[in-house]
């Protein structure tokens, strides 16, 4: 029974919300729709930072993401994808981090595929320097579609502390491609850098999947 | 350095987002405008649990909260309140708990002052078995105000696991209120089942004060 008076010795653990999944196009609710995302018609990359595992670019622009309104806070990347779909993983994960007012957060994830470089990406790269934090001044006109499909569910950071309080807009159709040069020189920076799927448990994932 | 090749050793710890908290009337972001909360006309309690530490009842019912959609699932009780407002304590709160399509939590919290004993509560009161879980029809048609004021921000569950993924929606101004009978009543089956209030740290709390 939960003691009031030794509130102390309450155990604090995490639950079974962890990110990334495995997610599935079949076994999910679907829906005959887009997700419910409109973001600016640029977001502002300002600052740039060799974050170790990753770079990490903090920056400005505005979001509506499911009738909410969220303020872009930063973005980074991992190769390969952290989240599988039906087991498949893309090579390149851009991750957008949104905040609402009162602090909730929403990662925008975009998977991506080899095709074309992509220029912004390619500034990125091009502006790195290595143990070091640098201004910058870069546009994302074109990394969230205006016509989204993918996934909505509720997660965690993928990176420690791994805390629990995370909504995943997981976008499988972008609009950009990342080059084979342009993961090769991730992969040769910073290596492998993807958090292992974690258990589903009882979430229910919604799957937005216009016809 | 993060280290990916030894995940399972990553730190795993809570954040600074816990609940309850001491609400101010002063430092907050205030908002000329009501809380955005609507509720059926009413919600339906099917089944009432001595959970040891307070009663708990499961039911059915749907808001919109903040623009978006929302199961109602359980209501409990805590002698006294367990948010403050302007450091004052409340002899009652009543916690509305509500999750979305992908299990998002918010919790409306009511803020109850002595005065009338309210029907609901003395129903049930009066369903109340020691150790048992039995079905009860109990509607709350009142409880939840059209024009809400009070509070918004992100915090915790206020009892072990105190997972820090909890929307908060605390109301100051219910129609209800309970009677000084009913308050001695919760305190003698459970005593005191408040947790104490926690660091507000660096969170941005929103204030609904239309005037």
């Amino acid at each position: 029974m939960l003691n009031y008076n030794d509130q102390k010795n309450w155990p604090n653990n995490f639950g079974n919300l962890q990110s990334p999944i495995n997610l599935s196009t079949n076994d999910n609710q679907a829906f005959n729709d887009f997700l419910p995302i409109n973001v600016d018609d640029f977001y502002q990359l300002n600052n740039e930072i060799d974050d170790q595992t990753t770079i990490r670019l903090t920056g400005m622009g505005n979001a509506t993401i499911f009738n909410r309104e969220f303020a872009f806070q930063q973005v980074h990347f991992h190769t390969p994808a952290e989240h599988l779909v039906d087991n498949q993983q893309a090579p390149f994960e851009i991750h957008l981090v949104h905040k609402d007012n009162i602090g909730q957060t929403v990662v925008v994830a975009l998977l991506l595929k080899i095709g074309n470089a992509n220029s912004a990406i390619q500034e990125i790269i091009n502006n790195f320097k290595v143990g070091a934090e640098n201004n910058v001044s870069i546009k994302l006109s074109e990394w969230v579609p205006n016509l989204a499909k993918g996934f909505h569910y509720a997660g965690s950071l993928t990176t420690p502390p791994l805390t629990e309080n995370v909504e995943w807009v997981v976008i499988t159709n972008p609009e950009i491609t990342v080059s084979q040069n342009q993961v090769n020189w991730f992969m040769q920076q910073f290596g492998g850098n993807n958090r292992e799927c974690q258990p589903l448990n009882e979430r229910n994932i919604e799957y937005y999947a216009n016809k």
